[in-house]
C-alpha cells in the first residue's frame, strides 16, 4: 500500500495518503471539510479543487497533474476549459497517484452552518418515562437478612405500588455502596415503572433527559430537568453525516457503496450526539476561563450535570437518519416500494447504540410512519395533534424531503413528496447551506431589477454598506425562495419560470461561456468567490420542481380527502421560520390558504421528541398515531404526472392578490 | 517504576516484574501457577518457594536473599529453620527488590485438577425460554410496504398468537439481510414470548443453549441442544479465580484487600467460561489433525457450532461466586447478617457480561436464597425437587461451604455450616486438590497398621505397585474422608479424636521437629516430593471440625422440623460421587440413615441450571422455592457451641454396626 504526500491549502492540513484514494476521501481522512452534496455520485460538482503544480521545497513535495488519475466524462459538466487549464478537477472523481498540493476554492469548503432550533412551548402533561421514587429501608439484621435489592423493592412496593420490577446489571452494581453511603436512605430511578436503572444514596430530586431530533442536515437537543419539566438548554449542531452527502439518498448510496459506510455514519453521528450532550451538560458548569466560545455562558448555571446524570433521551428522525443511527440497512428504504426495516419505537440501551449519558439509560427511538414519513413526523403529529381537532389541518415539513400530513380527528393522510433539496440551497449554481456569506433575504425593484439583500452574519442589508463588505458566497434556503417569489414579482421571469427576454436590465445577461441566460444578483465586487452570484435558468427549473412536488403532493392529498380547502396550514422546520408566508403564497408553495392561517410551528419534529421525553403516554400516541396515519404513495396517482407539470408553473397572481394591485406592475399581475 | 529479571525454575518462565510486587504476584503475571490455598491471607502456607543464589550467567542475573524483601512474621509458621537456611520464603510475603531465581517445588505447584461432572438423566419437560419459530411473510409492495419487522409480527401473530413482542436491537440489524437471504422465509428465535432475538434464513430446527455451574473450584458446562434436549457436550474446568484464593472467604478477602480484585475475578471467570463455551463449540466440529489432546473427538460429530450459535444460558453458582461473576460486591455476604446484593433471578444480555454467546442472548443467572445458601443450592432444589415429595429428604452439598436442605413438600428449611476446606483437602498437612499425585482412596489394616491406598492417575493401589511408581504427592478430599474413617476403625485415633498413644506400628511417631504425634500413611520413597506424607493431630481436627459442623448443622435442623429421622439423604457434588457411604456413617458426617437411603445425586446444581435450560417454568420454581426456603441461621441457634463440640465426637460404632462385630477389633467397636 504505497502512500503519497497530500497538502491541502489554504488549510495546510496535510498527511500520507493511501495512493489510489480519491481527493474527497483524502480530504476525510485528513479532516479538511469540502462540499459534497450529491454523496460522491458526481452530480453536484461542489467538490471542485485546484491541483497546483509544482516543486514546493517548503513541504518538500512535487505536485503535479500527471500525480492524479485520468479525466472522467462526469467532470467535464462542471469544470470548463479554463478551469481546466488551471488544474480544476471534482474531488470525488481524481484520485491520488502521487504527492499533491490541493487548493481548495472557498465556495468548496463547506462551512459551518447557522442552526437554530429553540424549544417551543408546547403544552405537555407531565408524566416521563423515568422517575424518581425516594425510600427508606431497614438496616440488615440476623432476623432479616434479605438482600439489599430485595429490601428496596419491598419498600417500593409498600409505598408506591410497584411491583414486578427488575434492576438493570450495572445498576445492581451500584447498589450496595449506595445504599450504605446513603445509610438506608436512597433514591431510585425507575423506567416505565418496570426496571430500576440508578440508584443514588439520600434523597435527589431533579433528574435530566435529553430530546433528540436528528436531522439530514442539522441536529438539535433539549435538555430537560425531568421533575420540572424545564428546558435548560437547547443545543444544535450540522448532522456529521453531511460530509458523505447532502440529502438522504446519497447518504443511503455513500452505505451501498462503501462496505463500512453504515458503520461510519452511525458512529459519526453517535459521537456527535455525544458531543451535544456533554455540551449541554458543560453549559450546567459555573463559567471557567478560557472556555470556548460556543457555550452559552448562563448566570448562575451551576447544576454542574455530567453524562451519568442523563437519565433518559428520546431520539426523532426520518428514516434514514433513523435507520443509520441503529446501524439498521437503510438501503431498502431508498428503494421502491421503500419498506422500512422496523416501524414500531425502540427501547435501546444507551450503552448499546454507544450514547454516552448514564450507562442504564434506554434511548427512545419514535416509531416511523414509512419508508419516505419518518420519526421526525411522528414527532410533529404528536406535538401538533391533528388528530385531536374537528379543523383540517395541512403540516408541512419541508426538509430535504418534504413531508406531508392532512387531516383531523376523523382521519389523518400521510405522504412525502420529492422536493429535492433545492429549497435547501442545493442543486442550485450558487446554492449553500444557511452558513455566514449566505444571502437569506432579497428585495427586488419591479422598476429598475436592482437587488437588495441581507447575507447571514451581517446585519445590515446590501444598500446600507459598501459593496466589499458584504463577502457573499452564495444563497441560502430561505435565500432561494426570497429569490424564486423576487424574480418573478418583478418580471423578470415569467408564470410559466422563463427568462422574460424583453427585460433590459444590465443584470439579465447571457453567460459568456456557454451564452445562456442568466440574473445577476450580487457582482464580483459584493462577494468573498471572485465571481459574480448568479441565478440560472437551470436553477429555476430546480426550484420549480421542488415547489411542483410540493404543491402537486398538497393537492393530490386534499383529492384524497375530497376537499378542496384546508382550514390551517401548519409549516414545520426552520423552512417554516425563514419563509415569507406572502411570498410562499404568490409562488403557490402551497394550495391558497388565508395568510393568517399559516403558521409556523417551528421545530415541532424537536418538540414531539421532548413530548416523548417528558410523557411517556406520548409514545403510545406515537405508536398509534403511526400505525393510523394512511400513507399515500403520490407518484402512483394516475395523472401525477400531468398534476405534478401543472403544479410547476407560477399561479396566476392577479385575482389572488388583489392587494398588490399598485405594488406589482399591471404586465406582471396580469400574466 | 523499576523493574527486576524474575525467573520461575522449573518451567523456566521468566519476564520483567515491578520491584515492590510479591512474588505470588510476580508468578501470575508471567502465568505460573502457585498454590494459594488462602488467598494471600498468609496463613495456609502452601506457597512456599526457595530463592536459589548465586550468579546464573545463562540467565544473565545474580540472585540472592537479599533481593527479596525482610522476613515477616508469618513465615515463620511455616518455614522451620533448615529451609530457611535452604533460601525458602513464602510467595504471599517475600516481594521482589532485585534479579531473582525462584524455584517451586511440586507440593507448591497448583497442578491440573481432575474434574467429572457429567450431566445426569433427570427428567426435563421440554419448555425452553428460548424457542425458534418458522414464518413466510409477503414480499413488500406499494400497496403493501409495511416494514420487514411488523411483517414478520404479523405473521408470528397469525400463526402462533404470538403478540407485542419485542426485538433486540442488534437481531434487528440482520433482519434486512437475513429476510432477504431467506427470500422471505425465515426462522425466528423468541425469548420468553418477549423478545425476538435472533433472525436466520429459512428453516432451522435445531439450537442450542449452555447451562452452567460456577463452583468455587470447578466449573462445569453443558452444550444441550434446545430442540431436542440432548446433551452434546459436557466440559469443565478449575474455576480460573482458584489463584486468588480456594474459598468463598479467601475470595471475597482479596476483592477487598485489591482495588481491582473484583474486576480481575470477574474477568477471570468470564474468560474460563467464554473458553468452555468455545471448547464445547469446538468439539461438535469434523475432527482436525493436530487438535489439542484435551478436546473429545468424537465419531461423525460435525455439528460445526460456534459461539453465535448459542442462543442461550443459564448459571447457578452459590452466593459468592453469583456475585463476583456479576461484578456485585460480595463484601457484605462475607460480614455478618451476610445480606447479598441481590436474591431474585436476573436475565441479562450475554454482551452486557461480556459472555461470547449470540450477541443478543440472554444469560439467566438463578436466583440465590441468602448470604450462605445460593443459586448453586436452588439448582440442587428444582432438579430434586422435594417439595413435591412426602418423604423428608436431606439434601447435603458439600463444596468448601457446607449447604443443607431439609424437609417436603409441607415445609423447606435450608442452612449453611462452615465445614471448611478441609474435606476437600485443603488446611491439611498434605491436603491437595483433586490432581494426578493425590490419594483419593485408603485402607488402614486394623491389626499392623499397614496403609493401602490408590493415587489418582494410576488404576492400582500401592500393594500391587513398587513404592516409587506411585509418586504421591499428598491426599484430596475424597482421601481424607476415607483417611479418618480409616484412622478411627482401625484404632489410630480414639472417639475424641487423639492419637492412641498405646499403639506400637513404627508409622506412629513423633515430628521430630516439633515434637508432635504424627501417623505416617506413604512413605518418602513412595512420594515425589522427596518427603513422608503424615496425618498430624491438628489435621485430625480439622477433619473433626468440617464434620462436626456438617453433623452439627443437620442434628440442628431436625431438630427444628421437629424429627429425629430422615427418610432419604442425598449428597451432591463430586463429595457424593466419591464418598463411602459406610465410611460417612462410621465418621457420624450426617445423622444416621439406612445405608440404602443414602444417595449420590451427583451434580445437582448443574443439573438445575440444565433444568432452567431447557424449561422456563422451572425459572419460575426456582424464584419461588428461593423465597420459600426458610433459611436457618445455625450459629444463633442458643446451644449450638454445645451441639457443635458434641458432634465432633465420633460415635459408638458399636451399636450402630453390629455387621462389624469381628472385622473391628473389639477394643475399638467398644469404645
Amino acid at each position: 500500500m504505497e502512500k503519497a504526500k497530500v497538502i491541502f491549502q489554504p488549510s495546510g492540513t496535510r498527511g500520507e495518503i493511501k495512493k489510489g484514494l480519491s481527493i474527497i476521501e483524502a480530504s476525510r481522512e485528513l479532516g479538511v471539510d469540502i462540499e459534497v452534496l450529491c454523496g460522491e455520485k458526481k452530480v453536484c460538482g461542489k467538490c471542485k479543487v485546484r491541483i497546483e503544480e509544482g516543486s514546493f521545497e517548503k513541504f518538500g513535495i512535487h505536485s503535479t497533474l500527471k500525480n492524479v488519475s485520468p479525466w472522467q466524462e462526469e467532470e467535464k459538466k462542471f469544470i470548463n476549459e479554463d478551469q481546466e487549464r488551471e488544474g480544476y478537477r471534482l474531488g470525488c472523481c481524481a484520485k491520488i497517484e502521487g504527492d499533491l498540493l490541493i487548493f481548495v476554492p472557498e465556495e468548496s469548503r463547506a462551512g459551518k452552518q447557522v442552526v437554530s432550533k429553540a424549544a417551543r412551548d408546547i403544552h405537555i402533561e407531565w408524566n416521563p418515562a423515568v422517575k424518581y421514587y425516594y425510600v427508606e429501608v431497614a438496616e440488615p439484621t440476623f432476623e432479616n437478612s434479605t438482600a439489599d435489592l430485595e429490601r428496596i423493592l419491598d419498600e417500593l412496593n409498600k409505598k408506591y405500588r410497584l411491583s414486578d420490577l427488575d434492576i438493570d446489571y450495572l445498576a445492581a452494581q451500584g447498589l450496595p455502596s449506595q445504599l450504605r453511603e446513603g445509610k438506608w436512605k436512597l433514591t431510585v430511578a425507575i423506567w416505565m415503572d418496570k426496571e430500576i436503572i440508578r440508584v443514588l444514596p439520600g434523597k435527589v430530586e431533579d433528574y435530566y433527559g435529553v430530546a433528540i431530533d436528528v436531522g439530514t442536515t442539522t441536529v438539535a437537543a433539549y435538555l430537560c430537568n425531568l421533575a420540572t419539566m424545564e428546558v435548560i438548554d437547547t443545543v444544535s449542531m450540522m448532522n456529521p453525516q453531511c460530509k458523505y452527502g447532502e440529502d438522504v439518498m446519497s447518504r443511503i448510496t455513500y452505505h451501498m457503496m462503501h462496505q463500512d459506510g453504515l458503520i461510519k455514519m452511525s458512529s459519526d453521528i453517535i459521537e456527535g450526539l455525544n458531543n451535544l450532550v456533554a455540551q449541554a451538560c458543560e453549559a450546567t458548569h459555573p463559567p471557567k476561563k478560557n472556555r470556548k466560545k460556543n457555550v452559552i455562558e448562563k448566570e448562575g448555571a451551576a447544576l454542574c450535570l455530567n453524562h451519568t446524570d442523563i437519565i433518559d433521551m428520546t431520539v426523532v428522525g426520518n428514516t434514514a437518519m433513523h435507520h443509520i443511527l441503529l446501524k439498521l440497512n437503510p438501503e431498502y428504504v431508498g428503494v421502491a416500494p421503500f419498506p422500512p426495516v422496523i416501524h414500531k419505537s425502540m427501547d435501546i440501551k444507551a450503552r448499546d447504540l454507544g450514547i454516552r449519558i448514564n450507562e442504564s439509560a434506554y434511548v427512545h427511538v419514535l416509531p416511523i410512519e414509512a419508508g419516505f414519513v419518518g420519526a421526525d413526523n411522528v414527532g410533529v403529529l404528536i406535538a401538533e395533534e391533528p388528530y385531536k381537532k374537528d379543523e383540517v389541518q395541512l403540516i408541512i415539513d419541508i426538509g430535504t424531503n418534504g413531508e406531508l400530513v392532512l387531516g383531523n380527528k376523523a382521519k389523518l393522510i400521510s405522504s412525502s413528496c420529492a422536493t429535492g433539496p433545492a429549497l435547501e440551497g442545493a442543486q442550485i449554481t450558487f446554492g449553500m447551506r444557511a452558513a455566514p456569506g449566505a444571502i437569506e433575504r432579497i428585495k427586488i425593484d419591479p422598476e429598475t431589477h436592482e437587488v437588495d439583500y441581507k447575507v447571514i452574519g451581517r446585519d445590515a442589508w446590501r444598500s446600507y454598506s459598501e459593496p466589499d463588505e458584504m463577502q457573499i458566497k452564495g444563497i441560502c434556503g430561505s435565500g432561494i425562495l426570497d429569490l424564486f417569489a423576487e424574480v418573478y414579482r418583478s418580471g423578470i421571469i415569467l408564470k410559466s419560470g422563463t427568462f422574460n427576454k424583453s427585460q433590459k436590465s444590465k443584470r439579465f445577461r447571457r453567460n459568456p461561456d456557454n451564452d445562456h441566460p442568466e440574473f445577476v444578483i450580487a457582482w464580483k465586487e459584493e462577494t468573498s468567490i471572485g465571481k459574480d452570484v448568479v441565478i440560472t435558468q437551470k436553477d429555476i427549473r430546480q426550484i420549480q420542481l421542488a415547489k411542483g412536488a410540493l404543491h402537486c403532493g398538497c393537492k393530490l392529498m386534499m383529492r384524497r380527502m375530497g376537499i378542496d380547502k384546508v382550514d390551517r396550514v401548519k409549516i414545520a422546520g426552520a423552512f417554516g421560520t425563514h419563509v415569507d408566508r406572502e411570498k410562499a403564497l404568490i409562488m403557490g408553495l402551497f394550495p391558497d390558504c388565508e395568510i393568517d392561517k399559516i403558521v409556523s410551528i417551528g421545530n415541532a419534529a424537536g418538540d414531539g421528541a421532548r413530548a416523548a421525553l417528558l410523557n411517556r403516554e406520548k409514545r403510545e400516541e406515537a405508536n398509534w398515531v403511526s400505525r393510523n396515519v394512511e400513507y399515500i404513495e403520490l407518484t402512483l396517482e394516475k395523472d401525477f404526472q400531468q398534476q405534478f407539470v401543472e403544479a410547476m408553473q407560477i399561479p396566476h397572481m392577479k385575482d389572488r392578490f388583489p392587494h398588490l394591485k399598485g405594488i406589482v406592475p399591471d404586465n406582471i399581475l396580469n400574466q
